[in-house]
């Protein structure tokens, strides 16, 4: 797999981690600017990628900052305990990010089409999560001792509203001005395994082209003037993706033929892309691939990150807390 | 029925007709301006109250302008003939509210909350109707000919987003800057009989406390900037209303009775007040009355708002057009 | 209230305290044949009526049988302790009305129309359970362990079908042959302070005419050829019994007034009754009065119902359990 | 592509017209005892495929019977056109397959699971279908001109029920005793360019596995005992197809090689399915392909499918009063 074929079928690489081993690997050492750290928790490992330096930057096709990924593949297990320590993890993760104070406003924004499975993570998420801020505006100031200010905004995807999506969000953020948005979306894997069972999250916010549905504009710093960190988790693998790791597959485990070998140093890369352009033929790169259980899956998850917000942003609330209290 | 009362439980009279009538009925004779017009179709009545001075304006509780009503009780019974032709009375009614160039950006709201059935209207017109401003934008002129740039927003209720409602619009309509925005909310009417079956058209917009939900900020011209059309249909009456009406009710059928009469015009209407108030607890004038089958009702009338709206505003869409187009 | 009032306008008595006060009012003193019991617990009030005799069940209108039910006026506050309490009274008090072996096989049924908000309590509560029958007919039988073989099912209404109801479910009873059906249903109460916040557990079933969509046929050992548990919760006061309240709350109040005393002792019940028809026209008995928010109350309720269910049927699962797994 | 192929990954070959293309592929000559038909229409093509005979019934891997497929790519573009010209098809050749007198009952079902996009044909169709059981039972004959009396169910899949689909549809049938059932399903294509502008029509019913769900049992006159129609629309092609049919391009475009020719022939048909498999772990063949846009494609086939399922069965209704009745 190399950045030529992301390139040739317009693919955004979302995941910082697989960005890192794939430019690692072309460039078969270490990328300078960039600092790779690892943890193991009981049922999840979390990799923290740190993008330094502005030349890592551009190497990386990633904005400079933090990209922390959990995967636990026991998620996809439905495990109750690899659950409830993946939103823990979530939660503490999410809190290194930024540094608030009690009576901050948060605006959590959900990406994506409530009306494609795979693309409604964002919206499942906001229907999951603790709104207060209407309550935190009238409430005696006793009263909202441990529960920040939330607000929510699923606003839905540019073939629905017309309007690209980071102007619903400019224009509310405009009003509300929160100090932080977290920003929930579905994103595109390099491999099926990690569909449901990795989060990653960034404080770059939302590149543009990212996510199932290719959202076009950024909503990050820069866009909407305060941090925004974004919580995604891979839905979809791009079909064009799995064409190209399948021919790659196929290629290298015929390897130890010679003459094979050799056919295949000689191929230009446009040769397979060719062949993976008919294959997919009318839709090209705009297939996706997903687990038949893929609703399932959307479901637990999307409670896992809902749960790991609340217990980040809200101090008085504990996962049974949020269970309960979630109707 | 008398305005003490909409006072007394803080009920806001949706509907202008209505308000005339009742306003009409205590002063005993005409009001002075307010201009009032009645057209007869096969299936509809249109009546047109214009609200043309100021004091008019305070005695009716509604700022100046035009208040169209349809009334098509034939609605009710799934009458197909009725459905079409009260769609291009809707048209013809909205187009003579607004006179826009051909290349006009127009933002459709769809106000309520989506789960709770009396008061989803507004976001299921929105999901039935031709979206087209990421079309247009991107489409060569020729093929422009005929529609519209439209976008549509369903932004939700205070309980699920934490925002007023009127902040999220403000926010978008500062970033796409429509030339006009139409707004669907579902309304509460003084009587039954007008569920699912009258349509209001005012080019005055929301008026603060209206709708089901009593959204509590305005969206009109003075808050968005632009001119803002409301169209809304009454979907229940408030349960206070139905108390009262009946109290009502039954003492003018005992009118003959002179000591009743006697005593009925000796009580304050606080004492029913009261009574209504004891009967409604613990949600007092927060309880509102729907038939069983509003679930097909507001499917129905959403299908005839949506289409109306697209006619009024796409040139080249007639309602076999509309229909083929929707899917 | 009297029965002649439920007569007129064909109103089903959902609740048997409902049912039992109007009775012994009208009586005048005890009814033979029935036993009441009362249990007080931190958030909740239970009510045992239990109809033993032949005649008891014509004088109630109900067949013999538990009507056991739970009222908790802090659900509706969304209280957290009194929501965990009220699903383990009803987990504890469901269990007392059946007594199946570990590998029993359970059929859940929710009732009602999932696109009318307060018909979809049946519904949402089948979104929530734990489904196991699929899993335990292949598992080895050391895992199913703790979890009893449940399926479930949400047959739609008339309307949606064509079908009966009570068709489509005995069809799949004569497949399946569970040992129990549970079913959940949405009902109407005779006051608002009811909704949402009382529980009635019956081991006879449904009866003919009960519910909010007045389903047409009973579901009963007797139709079913097994136990039939119903569970239902008032989400709906009937608008006509609104009215008939209000009257004769109205009239209480001016009790003391000697001559007006006189005349509505003279009064035939059908006066109020018409004038209720007039003010309901054209859908009489066909109007139902819910708090605006019902659809919150919905979400919250069904979710106490599906856990109270899943601790009586699955000795394994707790209510920390239950939150966890389900998604 | 050949059988062992399918056989390998356990898939189903749910098209007849394909299982004809690569049987005969296999076969190098035409199969005795399928015949094929093919008619052109302005937008459409219509294949029929007839089996005939024993012993095609078990080389095509499907009962003898008629399978008729309509391929209209345009449908695909939103061609408002080839949707009317589709719909009108679908209704002549469904009404070819069935002979039944004017007051016949006809049982629709909608397979598939309502929350997974792809899979939701069949639940969708039966939403926007005519239902007309229970009018037709009470209504007067005279009424009941042009509507045959028509049911619908939309039974859930095994993971939401727990009971299999077919236990579910047989119990139904057995109590409403339909003439004939019409199920409607989403189906496995074996290529993308199928997507959303294929329909299947086959007099054979649901064969066990077909379907995105591998719907476990049969629905068809053996398993029903009334016959049974199934219209299917591909809405998927299994990952596992697609990365066998990349890797075949791709040795195709180097057939003229002749080492690369003479190692492929060499190669075992299950070193690519082991390839594969690496590829699509820990899913393997559980894995499918869909274009992004597909909540689209299944809401404008799931109306083409309402509307000529419609118009066939209900002799008064053209495509114009389905559109209009259709709410």
């Amino acid at each position: 797999m190399n950045l030529d074929f992301y390139k040739a079928f317009n693919i955004h690489i979302d995941l910082a981690v697989e960005a890192h081993e794939i430019i690692r690997g072309e460039a078969g050492r270490e990328i300078p600017g960039v600092i790779v750290d690892r943890e193991k928790y009981e049922n999840a490992t979390v990799t923290i990628v740190k993008i330094v330096e502005e030349n890592a930057e551009q190497l990386m096709g990633k904005p400079r900052g933090n990209y922390i990924t959990i995967e636990a593949p026991a998620l996809r297990d439905n495990n109750r305990e690899a659950q409830r320590e993946v939103a823990e993890v979530l939660a503490e993760k999410l809190k290194s990010l930024f540094n608030l104070p009690e009576n901050a406003n948060i605006l959590l924004v959900g990406l994506g089409n409530w009306n494609a499975t795979p693309d409604s993570l964002g919206p499942k998420v906001i229907n999951q999560s603790m709104v207060t801020r209407h309550l935190y505006k009238y409430a005696p100031e006793e009263l909202q001792g441990g529960l920040r200010s939330v607000s929510a905004l699923a606003p839905g995807v540019l073939g629905i509203t017309g309007i690209e999506t980071a102007e619903i969000i400019k224009g509310v953020v405009e009003k509300i001005e929160p100090e932080l948005i977290i920003v929930v979306d579905s994103l595109a894997a390099g491999s099926v395994e990690r569909i449901a069972s990795t989060i990653q999250i960034a404080d770059t916010g939302i590149s543009p082209g990212s996510g199932i549905g290719n959202r076009r504009s950024g909503i990050n710093q820069e866009t909407m003037g305060v941090p925004v960190i974004a919580i995604g988790i891979p839905t979809v693998v791009n079909a064009a993706v799995i064409a190209q790791v399948t021919v790659e597959h196929f290629l290298e485990k015929l390897q130890n033929t010679p003459v094979l070998n050799q056919i295949y140093k000689n191929l230009r890369p446009d040769f397979t892309h060719q062949v993976i352009n008919d294959v997919l033929q009318p839709f090209a790169g705009n297939l996706t691939v997903t687990p038949k259980e893929i609703d399932a899956l959307i479901l637990s998850t999307s409670k896992i990150v809902a749960g790991g917000i609340s217990m980040a942003l809200h101090p008085a609330i504990d996962l049974e807390e949020y269970n309960m209290y979630l109707n």
